[in-house]
């Protein structure tokens, strides 16, 4: 009697972008574990038992997806994105390691999903085009001079930035002064997109100067990227604009 | 008689990968075009037109495609992975802003797809669960020195890094200067991982500590992640081993 945990990622929120491999994955569980709402999204079949949790309890989440395995149970953690990104699967990891020696032998799979940075990125062009980072702007896993310390260097070596978790209840100021901090490297003119419910029916995606960007239009569903100094806006014929980063670099003349 | 151009991401290469959006595309799609190997890997429909073009052309042929839509076509340009990451949707996005005004009103979509760097972290634990990068090896389209600027800058600062196209025929030595860069950063004890055709029947991913690093384990199918300082291995029953990065940085004490 083996169990085995699958942690899969949902993608950003619309069904087509569930990849066949989760999809499989959700109809061979017995269990499902999750974040509430991500638990609620799954249509699975009426005889699979769904676990809901609160958001910050990540590691006793998978420490219980990882005992239900241990009494032969097929899990499915279900991550928003991808998995791998800021979610689930590095949670998983560090129960495993801190854990039960025997879960070393569980039957453990990451099943990857579509990212929110990419998905957003494909909504309104390539702005990920060129070299660029991923920052969860949360300090509360880490102190927050390191997030200084990393948007200033990834600002300096003119990566374009993505930031993932910009904003909540109880983060009020940290995005704000992110932006404070990269417009003292950047041109005001760098392009800012706030991608908020990616893919759903209430998405929103706004593209604002870096001058003009206000952490009033970040919500707990928004990813916020901010350009290189090579990120560029095509006028459309409907108003909006594409927003893309060039594949080139040219050496400085 | 409206045409439209859609970039697809088909992920790492396993059709269980591929977003049910993508497959959508794809059936009703008139024309496919993109690199060889590629469009080889589309099971469409008898009647679609392929056009399969060298690896090097990518703005002839996002501008090939648009001259397509404009006659009315319904074009798909298939991409590996994610078609915002180092792939075609920036390349289109260059070819409709240097191209004729009227692509601008051609009814233009990108589609996300599973990125190779998150498909290999799948694969091994979840190696870019703490802030990250990406950066392109090569400097067929930007100069050497920006490369070095930015592998310096992302260790520097502590990032996970994924090296997209490390190596290639005719770009031999970066991917080692690469390493021996990082080794002047980083301990000779921090993971390194090349996956290689990650999702295929033949797919391989190794692990070995940084100093110990060779670019003979790449090619040209080769993604290839350096851990930060915290990313972490857990030893498996089978002899392998997971990598991981905590999602938890402590403040120096």
């Amino acid at each position: 009697m083996t169990g085995s945990v699958v942690v899969a990622g949902l993608g950003p929120g619309a069904q087509e972008l569930i990849t066949p491999e989760v999809t499989a994955a959700l109809d061979a569980a017995t269990d499902l574990v999750g974040y509430a709402p991500y638990v609620a999204r799954v249509a699975a079949r009426n005889d699979v038992r769904r676990h809901a949790s609160d958001n910050r309890e990540e590691i006793d989440r998978a420490s219980f997806a990882l005992r239900l395995a241990s009494e032969g149970r097929h899990v499915v953690i279900v991550s928003s994105g991808d998995p791998g990104v800021f979610a689930m699967a590095a949670a998983l990891f560090e129960a495993i390691e801190a854990g039960d020696p025997a879960w070393r032998d569980l039957d453990i799979r990451v099943l990857p999903g579509i990212s929110a940075m990419f998905a957003a990125a494909a909504r309104i062009g390539a702005p990920l085009g060129h070299d660029f980072c991923a920052i969860n702007l949360s300090d509360n896993l880490k102190p927050w001079e390191t997030v200084e310390k990393r948007l200033r260097a990834a600002a300096e070596a003119d990566f374009v930035i993505a930031l993932y978790n910009p904003i909540s209840k109880a983060r009020q100021w940290q995005l704000d002064r992110a932006f404070e901090l990269l417009r003292g490297i950047h041109p005001a003119s760098v392009p800012v997109i706030f991608a908020t419910a990616v893919s759903e029916p209430h998405q929103r995606i706004d593209v604002v100067p870096l001058g003009d960007a206000l952490p009033s239009r970040a919500d707990m569903r928004t990813v916020v990227m901010i350009g290189s100094s090579q990120t560029r806006l095509i006028p459309r014929a409907d108003g909006g604009s594409y927003v893309y980063t060039p594949r080139s670099l040219k050496a400085p003349s």
